[in-house]
């Protein structure tokens, strides 16, 4: 059950429905938002009754009985489409939003590179790893700190947003003083002391969906987040395990319908990691416009061959380029357009 | 390894292939085209001076290693992309196709009902299940060679080219008599002895992907059907089973790329069991074309709530008529027309 | 709903139900069992004043409301083991029952020396396929019935029952004819025209899981079976497909456990399938019996590195021998024994 | 490639191998051990000359080739079987070794008296969670640090050394304080900042795999815990994520054969988490420790249907106490004895 306090409501009301809940004997969860407070109460199965006491208290404005296990972020809760600003990018309204770049930052040369081209091709924010989970302690796992004054700087000359990966709660600060969009990666899909710690800061989260993690889960893990009181949560479907071994994950674009449906935060898609292969990558950027995603991130590099990580899913920046003119005609196709990209009308020929 | 024959060789000059692979100690496998005779050499590993004494061989075009397992229905075997003929319909061309319809066919009124309603909205075929697999032997499991007959009824009045499943080798003439487009469903992905009946049935054949099958093995059973000498057979996505269980079946929209990289067939996609809930299904079918699918498979009921079977899956035939101008927009986005729906330039505006 | 017969019940009081069961207007599907006959009442919901009718009609002996899909197979509907005969080997009862041999016969020679060694270290029946499934159509597919015939043939000289694959409904009298058990394998589990087939006939059936088979979908596929009339239904659990790679597929021991507690009849395990790799089938055979299993199915090949099937995952008559003391043991341990195998003391040390 | 250096082998000499190996331009990671200095180095391809080159050095015992991408928990490098000690229970040699308890802490008698009951039954330690991950921000999450004091508490009491679960790199110092084995769970099978905090503990670890990870990526988790100098680390298969809803998990004990062959560390099982259905817990103990598993860690409560956490997959303090003769007499089977359980000569009947 959800309280709806009014927009003016004063502590004193707040305090009044939580000791009313809990006279009850259920406990309440605050979810200050920017214009009202909500008020989560915990506990199943909660009476009528006392929904009927709350909504008699003043300073309360709706009683709201979730049926799903998440509440906050469910459309039950909140009909309408969570908005997301990312510095001057929008995402989750009408326009679709790329977010481009590196799988990790590897040096000033490269980064500067990818963040020139993506941004001509029409790329909105500059993704890039400084910090990288990887699954073998031998492997390269990021420049650290300097990778993410690497990335600045990259923001200072594209204007470019950046996104980029915080693996843990001791690295919110840290992350969060570069970063403007911070990414929870898919093996921290639940780590929930993580979600909770990028719930209390002040940057909005893009929150990756697990290899084994289902899609009520993966709203259950946004919950964490948005139970802090940060509303800024950005799902990513990454691709999930199964048994196919052809692909190194089966990009489920289910996922996009069935969140709208079933939540109000903004969904974006990963077809680089959703798929492991660049020469995919193309066609189910196309697929997730279509089936009604907000935005992709997309593995972009100068030299994939030689990629530090990734490089067999990463696309050149030629080919990225070549696909925006044809994502930009998806999306006018679903009524939508392409943010960095023209929206004169296309022309393409069988041919494209 | 393949051997392509010259259009017009002779019986003799194809002995005398098989009889040099016998010399090396090795089997042959005759797959004969419309205009020319194939032979599959079959044996690993073949020799160098095999592939050079068949190539010096009278009658020999050409003489193609492949790497991969399935060989007939790679693309290394065959780089163009197969055109599958239905009656007047083509698929595998530029046209997106669109076939509809109920899961079973449940009395002439519906069947009818439904033939006329998909037409109508642009659906250039006519789906209906009159012999069904269900998981339990206590559901409606089809009317038999009566569902047959109303297909063809149907088929009759509105002209759509009908297609139905074929669940048995011994029905395979049976229903070939009936169907222009014979089924073979995902829980028969693997059963080698259907898909070889099908193989020398005369008839186009579309190849669901059974729930656990990987891609290579898709592949492979279709080389069952093919080396049969039947070259007319359609790939069809349908969902593979994952832990998600929100949706029916996770539609593996990846396979539509991997598809067209691996091999010449034409590939459609069923948003319908790939989701197992109706409102995710129009946004599946535009990202399914987005993908690149040749075409789609769609459940169109008059009546969801009292189907005999997938209901829950169903369009009804509103919400059918109302995605396909989407759809007609994508396909042309992505530079194809949509078969049956006039091809004017949409004004989509975001509210669509 | 099922209704049980009294043992003497005569063909009017079954018709008398059959056709009060019509005036509420549901179906029924006979089971004539050994001794008395069993009639399902097919439909959904069924009201109490239908139980209560049926309760009065003379000859029949309890009407029993089964909660699950499954009807005739469930514990619900008979709480007692169903306990299955082969020739002289019973399966379901006390003694755990080893079946062992190739995954096909390949020639004389070593069908007899399989059957002998595996005879000599206690195995109760010999498998050999003669019709293969084969994932490519380039694979060897097996001896067909000359494979038949030698299997006849090591039966004659070592006493030891057949059993083998039958891979459709028209092949059912021929494999009949020579098998003392009839398998359905996995690609088949869901093949439901076949599973009636030999539901008709008169020979018990091992029905292996499918890949991507739940338990609920198993069990209903043995009730397909059942339903007409075999009730000498033996489960095979031999591994489902997962993400897992270094496994062939991942046994689901769990299976065991779960079929015992939702059904009556007896579960038997493939450690060979279920692991794919030949180190780890011991261990495996081990647990299997530890786990509840009523026997187990194990791939033995006197030379597997020359295999034309199945080679990575067959024990050497040597390794098979080795294991069948350790298995008395466990067998002994869980309060069963193992049949072919004398159950003297165990002296084991930690060294074997 | 892994350098053993000899026992009293010097600074100076482990510097000379770190600068060879520079020069050939490769990196290197240290592992002290309790003896001896192992030097990982790092980098493909390795050619043979740095090997040889290496070999002359002083001090250097051996140089070993490692084919897998884990190196330092391979078979390969140690080919014994490593054995931890946790207080005065020895884990990985001939005994196996249960624990038990409830899921979470709730309060002081439900500890006290769950711990009284298991060790009376044969329990060697302790389990009980204090800080809870949990899928949804609304269920309870553990007593925290007093959950701690708790389980110290019970042990005082019982002897029995705990196990409890680390949820993150800054609880670590305070969990160690009190648990004598540090879980990881599932869920941070590769939170690898996590896995490097609890490698620099000096407590022995208990690493579950997770849900969707390959027993390749779960050995090099534990690579992670071992390069940071911890060798103690005890591994856990508890389940893996698949298609089967039946189950919680999927019970995966082909991991117990494998991790058996690929690695020397050893291996514990969890029946609770793997069936999440308490009936279904003795047989897979009992199928565990046939497998070759070197524990159990089971969750009991001593009143399942009001536990805070996991109720249906805990067992009753009696059926806990029910099995432990036969896991026992199972443990007899396979050469091994079951620790805190007399191994008296076991009578079971068939009745057992």
């Amino acid at each position: 059950m959800i309280v709806v306090m009014q927009p003016g409501a004063t502590q004193e009301q707040i305090q009044a429905v939580i000791d009313r809940v809990a006279e009850f004997g259920f406990q309440t969860k605050l979810a200050p938002g920017a214009e009202r407070m909500v008020i989560g109460v915990v506990g199943s199965p909660l009476p009528d009754t006392l929904k009927e006491a709350l909504e008699r208290l003043p300073g309360v404005e709706e009683v709201i009985r979730v049926s799903k296990r998440y509440k906050l972020v469910s459309r039950e809760f909140y009909p309408l489409d969570t908005v997301i600003q990312v510095r001057d990018v929008t995402i989750g309204g009408n326009e679709v939003v790329v977010i481009a770049g590196p799988c990790s930052v590897e040096n000033e040369r490269q980064i500067l590179e990818t963040a020139r081209a993506v941004k001509a091709a029409g790329a909105s924010m500059l993704r890039g790893g400084a910090f990288k989970p990887r699954t073998s302690p031998y492997e390269f796992r990021g420049l650290g700190e300097q990778g993410l004054k690497l990335l600045a700087k990259a923001r200072e000359e594209t204007g470019l947003p950046i996104v980029t990966e915080v693996l843990s709660a001791q690295h919110v600060d840290l992350v969060a003083e570069y970063a403007d969009l911070l990414q929870i990666g898919a093996r921290n899909c639940q780590n929930y002391l993580l979600l909770e710690a990028v719930g209390r800061a002040k940057k909005p989260v893009l929150l990756k969906r697990g290899m084994a993690v289902q899609i009520e889960e993966w709203l259950l893990a946004a919950e964490y987040i948005v139970a802090q009181g940060n509303e800024q949560v950005l799902l990513c479907e990454r691709g999930i395990r199964t048994f196919e071994t052809f692909t190194r994950n089966t990009l489920d674009l289910n996922a996009v319908p069935a969140v709208k449906h079933l939540s109000h935060l903004p969904i974006i898609v990963d077809p680089s990691h959703g798929t492991g292969r660049w020469f995919m990558v193309p066609a189910m950027m196309l697929a997730a416009v279509a089936a009604g995603a907000d935005g992709l991130i997309v593995e972009v590099h100068p030299n994939p061959d030689h990629a530090l990580s990734d490089g067999a899913q990463s696309l050149t920046p030629e080919n990225f380029a070549a696909v925006m003119p044809k994502l930009a005609a998806v999306a006018r196709a679903v009524g939508r357009s392409l943010r960095g990209v023209a929206t004169a009308e296309p022309s393409l020929s069988p041919a494209d």
